[in-house]
């Protein structure tokens, strides 16, 4: 396979939904949670072919099982209107007619088609949504004052401490295409959508199945890759709108630069991953741990999230900790077959194991390599040729403080 | 299969491994850890029946290899030697040498073959034990001036708060049969054996093969349904001795009094691992959580191990918040197939979801109930007969600060 080097995609770390042609956004305060921004919308000047990937927990949330219906009778979305503080899970039939609701209420508004909006919830698990502050703002949002991506990108959050967005540009057929991307996370963040959601546009031409297999391929390594403190939420979902205005001739598996773009749209998918990782409830730092000869692609996964999992590596590297025993004891406990005795682990660029046993290096240096913001742990098998990263952050005061009493 | 009540079995919160006929135990200072016991014994007059279940990490530590070639050649043991502070874990083959020097020190000092004799270690990962001080502890320890069941006790401890032991005493043809035990436990506690140590002792007449099967059935109810903060230890391990001086007749399945046996292994066991998790790293209350009405005992563990593992569970339990949602979530999450809207979710005597969805209840009497230093989370999953009980404790500020900085 072909790969396109980062420095031949041109990365907008300002950018986000709306950088790609023909997307306009906005957020609004409704009246959900206090004083913040709590509804949020995008919308494409024409209908987008549009794939979602949704939760694992069997407890779905009723937007999700609404948004899967909208895509699935068209395989196409116009708008998308999402609520913060108030997950709308948990909350039976009447949730999922509330979620219908805000759906067609919405519709209305933008005077499209129920089946061209998509709705998104995050927040409190179990409360109903208040409908009336839900259908007013829907009606008001759509107004120009609430215009600005950086209101939608406020709007989505919980108890993110930063909005989270990014776009990317690349050239397919000659032409300009953008992919833009938002996203939400903090705490039960865990591989396989967790309340963690992800709102990706673009303006290149592709249809559903192809824009399906890029999203699912892409998940797989970047959003399911990363987690806060393992817990899955009921509500995660990652969305992806392509509009077309690019005008590259349609992408498919088979078109010659169909890496160019599968490679763009994994760049703004991990950026956001890590930042959502980065921005896990209480962390001091972002946490890369990248699984180096692996038999399989899958096994090197697994390790990689049996480490940035673990409660003790998470506190150690909070601590600065040069604890690399806890990491082989996560290695050992993750179920994949591996050889101790090929095994190597650094932390950066200090090597702490080799042939699965301690050798001597620095503390000194090592404390000061893990009191920096952003650390990785390389696990070299020894086993095979094949490769995963997974990312994560540091267990602290902070997040148990804010746990403690989220609802309070 | 009869049941024996609680009242039957005389529990003695003071007993231990001592307790039945036939062994001593001490333990004293050798020089490992600062100022801290850390060189226990427990011996048995005549050699015992013995049986083991090991961690299933894959860095099994060198002392777990030793023991359990010991418990192989003759299916018993009459002493074992156990050191705290340093666990001889990913030490390599020095580790391993390092371990049977240990062993055949010890069955020196105490005049019996190398076999008869099973060695424990716990404490930090990666170092090498120093011989020295182990050799000549190994000498001293059997002198009289280190006798006493509350030296092992302590001499076997880590980051543990507490020393952990009882004993239960039951009759066997009419003859007085009892079982005794201690333990350590605190961090990286988890399903499948976690840096925690039981060792059980009894006067019980039992051939090795009863042992062993009642040791596994009994520790797959107990120790492996606790956790502290779902990390696995290379050096888990529990013995279980049985000297045969009860003279009871032989202990098989097929012994009408079976069940008794069987009940009062599983309340030492029981009541050791309750012990474990309630002095988790930081732990200010046990949570035990009760999953009934499911289609398998498989299926009732897994779920009460998914919500007993999740930080956000446990975070919510130490602020005394009554998130009853992230108790769904991790039902959830836990991979089992349920069925929502059968589901019943209770604190206490608190119901808080049934049929899936949230009851409205008074969140100062389920406050006021969170505040306890036990708290029960019961699951009725609506849809079998099985039952399983997992224990463990809440996630506090001090886990971080304990795990933050454990080797400096």
């Amino acid at each position: 396979m072909q790969v396109v080097k980062d420095e031949e995609l041109m990365i907008d770390t300002k950018g986000g939904v709306t950088s790609p042609k023909g997307f306009q956004a906005g957020g609004m305060f409704c009246g959900i949670r206090k004083k913040k921004l709590d509804l949020g919308y995008i919308y494409s000047s024409v209908p987008a072919t549009a794939a979602g990937v949704y939760t694992l927990n069997q407890f779905r949330a009723a937007p999700l099982l609404v948004t899967k219906e909208s895509i699935e009778q068209d395989k196409k979305l116009q708008a998308i209107l999402v609520n913060s503080g108030i997950a709308n899970a948990c909350t039976g039939e009447a949730g999922l007619q509330d979620a219908y609701e805000m759906r067609n209420v919405f519709a209305e508004a933008l005077k499209l088609s129920p089946h061209y909006v998509g709705v998104a919830s995050t927040g409190v698990i179990g409360v109903a949504l208040p409908m009336d502050r839900i259908v007013e703002g829907a009606n008001d949002i759509v107004k120009p004052d609430h215009l600005g991506v950086e209101k939608f990108q406020e709007a989505i959050l919980t108890t993110d401490t930063c909005v989270k967005h990014i776009s990317v540009e690349c050239e397919i057929d000659g032409n300009k295409v953008v992919i833009g991307g938002a996203a939400k996370g903090s705490g039960m963040i865990h591989p396989n959508m967790a309340t963690m959601l992800g709102f990706v546009t673009t303006d290149a031409k592709i249809d559903y199945k192809n824009l399906d297999f890029a999203l699912r391929n892409v998940t797989n390594n970047t959003f399911n890759m990363i987690t806060v403190d393992g817990d899955t939420s009921t509500n995660d979902m990652v969305l992806v709108l392509a509009n077309g205005e690019a005008e590259n001739n349609p992408l498919t598996v088979n078109h010659p630069q169909w890496h160019v773009f599968q490679q763009a749209l994994n760049k703004v998918c991990s950026e956001l991953a890590k930042k959502i990782a980065r921005d896990g409830e209480g962390a001091t730092k972002l946490i890369e741990v990248i699984v180096k000869n692996a038999p399989t692609k899958q096994s090197a996964q697994i390790i990689g999230k049996s480490i940035i999992s673990s409660n003790l590596v998470k506190a150690a590297m909070y601590g600065a900790d040069a604890n690399w025993g806890r990491i082989v004891s996560a290695i050992g406990n993750s179920g994949v077959k591996i050889n101790p005795s090929s095994l190597k682990v650094s932390l950066g660029p200090i090597e702490v194991v080799s042939k699965g046993l301690p050798i001597p290096f620095s503390e000194e240096e090592a404390k000061l390599y893990l009191l920096q913001e952003d650390i990785s742990i390389i696990v070299n098998l020894g086993i095979g040729e094949e490769k995963a990263t997974a990312w994560g952050c540091d267990l602290t005061y902070d997040y148990v403080k804010i746990n403690a009493s989220y609802r309070t």
